[in-house]
């Protein structure tokens, strides 16, 4: 579906490209600073409209957000509209006025989290207010003020220079904080609309304001309920304690027989075929600086833990994981129930890393869990699907100018992290257009997205907006 | 506080009293047998009022089952009343005037279990109906029709001789189906009204309607409720996951080391000075009928399972046990949530049985858990109590008389058996008064007691009288 887009190869450029780039560059930065208030203040208007997806009272506003952002790319000269999904609309903005230039798809969500609770916020998460060089708003961050550093990019190439240095589109979605539903069957039905040669996802955050950090690497999950069943109900423990087994007992020995004390996952074959680190990488990922001391500070955890053959960045994004999210079984209200109970519940998942086969993972943890499971017991399984992890290739030119667009705003070179979490989209972005994603993140790490007194910093605005400027001008 | 009771030797009867006990019983089971349909109403009219402990809607109730109950006490001939507890009244009744003759103290409850679900009773539960030979009502088993049978017993032998055989004493209470929490303090403050030479206690079952069944021992019970934290809250499993240790995961591994894979209790000491059985205890134990069969029919389990070394029946009285009676942690509710939760709970109690020091299992269950705990967590314990295990002395005479009268009435001699319950008032009335308790069942296993259509065969009722008249005499 990309047969109609030029091989790019930015490497080859003549002197006087690189100048065209460079006046470009420099245009649409002076406009950007020239338009400083009023792209705040359209900024503050986009924050103002409570786009909430997960509560019902708030469709009425998703709509409004959706309609004023199909709106605002239009205005900057789009051709944008709202596009009708099963839930809420995509918006979908495109400029493809440069045939043979590199084709960039720009992803972001229109949609927020809700902001209770209301009264541990300073001011009201959808009055937004400016204190200390940060817009204080839900939203803000995560994700309305990155994909809107970008919409402002495009807003000050189109202004200063009357036309984009590549093609662009743009997809916003609304559903990005409710998981995202009818997102993939959108990709896949709108793939030629889509076809690009690289996706930008700005949806996360830099290690500090001089340090921008870009992922490429996001881990796949398995997920899985287990059930052990002895008993037909609860049965009273003087009466049978002794005769029977404990089903909460024989599921404890089950979990225990699933990692090794170190916290490595003991079934056999979870670590077969999993990508290797070579010493050139192992090297990179251990410039991020994020050791046991960061793990403790943002977990809250006693203690750092997890295999010693690794580091933590390197558990992260380069380790699967088997992890309990849940378990359940019998009596847990105040004071003692004597009784044991019938059946013992546990909800499973785990990370996956390139090049584990989701299917192949819960075959083995369910093999594993019949084969240590104790006498008295029967096993079932609901719920038991996965997702495969994403690996961006980085040898392509257009992360390569993403990674010098970063290096040169932000002052020093990116760190390359692998992530631990999933980003399900860009599974499908990978998986459907068959293209590098370039996850680039505009926020700060203290920005507190999903808790009350979300903020995000003017200069990360401003910093946002140059980054893709100069992202842009590059493909040229 | 029981030495003005005189020693107690049933042995040394002359021929003429011998002839007396035979003709005191004659009379007064005559007496029973014609007095059956009085009898009967009685125990309808007993049922008709619902005195449910747990539901405070029904106070009344149970405050006027408390004095119906003192009223026929006194109708009968003994010099009875209520008295006051923290919660509901307690019943007291004597009749004392054998001065040298032993001294009976018979237990009951006038107190019932909810009767909900209505639904599923044939017939309303408080309007006691006659069906097949057994009347369905709750409370019809449990404990009404079993201590009344005691009560009748005396009305028939004061009715028919004008006299006891022996002082006899009945304490009824009225909160036996909610933990019975004012009792212990009760019997304490009133120890010297409850001197006695025994204690006769009818809650339970025979076999069948020609086994009787004693019941010598009881399990005591040790209960706690564990506390495993790794992190300060829930976090995000893809961030953390690999890096920190997971609360769920070391719990399952600390449940796991408790146990082995037989059953057994890992816990260093834990078995430690348990009673031993006699080759001939376990021969005796053995004629109980309870097998793997009845323990997988009973309690719904796939299995029979337990510590090989030992039968059903005696992993149920003579053996301890620690059970796992709930266990949470994390998220458990519909679908998946990707977290590793901060905390994991649960619930054990330990069944002891002669002579382990509750407090010895509580401090040595707590060192095990503190000593193979993984790293990376803080254990909290909380709620740690415990009660011993009760053990009646069967060399005691009274103990005797029991199990004659019982083999007398039902046509075969008695199964001994070992309980795997609790029964703490047992464990007060050995702790306070120094005899033995004499636990005699009159109900039947299919008697569905705290179910729904819970009955008692009217048989049941009359072998209990008999059973009763026949120990009085014995004592005489």
């Amino acid at each position: 579906m990309t047969a109609n887009h030029a091989p790019v190869n930015l490497n080859l450029k003549s002197e006087s490209e690189i100048r065209t780039i460079a006046r470009m560059t420099e245009s649409a930065l002076r406009y950007a600073r020239a338009q400083r208030d009023a792209y705040l203040d359209d900024f503050l208007k986009y924050l103002a409209i409570p786009s909430v997806s997960a509560q019902p009272e708030h469709k009425s506003d998703v709509l409004h957000a959706a309609n004023w952002l199909a709106k605002h790319l239009s205005d900057i000269g789009l051709d944008a509209r709202t596009m009708e999904t099963g839930g809420n609309p995509v918006v979908y903005g495109e400029w493809l006025q440069k045939p043979g230039a590199p084709t960039v798809l720009i992803y972001g969500h229109y949609d927020v989290q809700p902001a209770e609770p209301f009264d541990l916020w300073h001011t009201p998460p959808f009055e937004p207010q400016i204190r200390n060089g940060a817009i204080y708003a839900r939203g803000s961050d995560d994700n309305k003020g990155q994909h809107l550093a970008h919409i402002k990019a495009l807003e000050s190439l189109l202004r200063a220079d009357g036309t984009l240095p590549v093609n662009v589109k743009v997809i916003i979605e609304g559903e990005e904080e409710v998981g995202g539903p009818n997102l993939p069957a959108f990709v896949r039905k709108h793939a030629d609309m889509l076809a690009c040669d690289c996706v930008m996802v700005s949806d996360g955050s830099l290690f500090d304001i001089t340090r921008p950090t870009i992922t490429y690497g996001l881990r796949g999950l398995v997920s899985m309920e287990v059930t052990v069943r002895a008993l037909a109900r609860d049965v009273h423990s003087g009466h049978f304690g002794g005769n029977v087994q404990n089903p909460a007992v024989a599921l404890a020995q089950i979990i225990a027989g699933l990692k090794d004390a170190q916290g490595r996952v003991a079934v056999p074959g979870f670590y077969e075929g999993v990508r290797p680190l070579s010493p050139e990488e192992r090297a990179e990922i251990a410039l991020v600086p994020w050791g046991p001391a960061e793990v403790m500070r943002e977990s809250g955890a006693l203690q750092a833990f997890g295999d010693p053959d690794f580091t933590p960045n390197e558990r992260k994004g380069a380790r699967p994981t088997l992890e309990i999210n849940g378990m359940w079984s019998g009596y847990t209200g105040p004071g003692s129930k004597t009784i044991i109970p019938a059946e013992a519940h546990c909800k499973i998942t785990c990370r996956l890393v390139p090049y584990m086969d989701p299917q192949r993972i819960i075959d083995a943890v369910q093999a594993h869990i019949r084969n240590i499971a104790p006498p008295g017991i029967e096993i079932s399984f609901k719920d038991a699907h996965g997702t495969i992890a994403s690996l961006i290739d980085r040898s392509s030119p257009l992360f390569q100018a993403a990674a010098a667009a970063a290096e040169t705003t932000y002052g020093n070179a990116p760190y390359y992290e692998l992530e631990g979490g999933s980003i399900p989209v860009v599974a499908d972005f990978i998986a459907v257009l068959q293209k590098p994603v370039i996850l680039l993140g505009f926020g700060l790490p203290d920005d507190a997205i999903h808790s009350p007194n979300e903020k995000y910093d003017i200069q990360c605005f401003e910093k946002g907006i140059e980054a893709s400027v100069r992202f842009l001008t590059r493909l040229a």
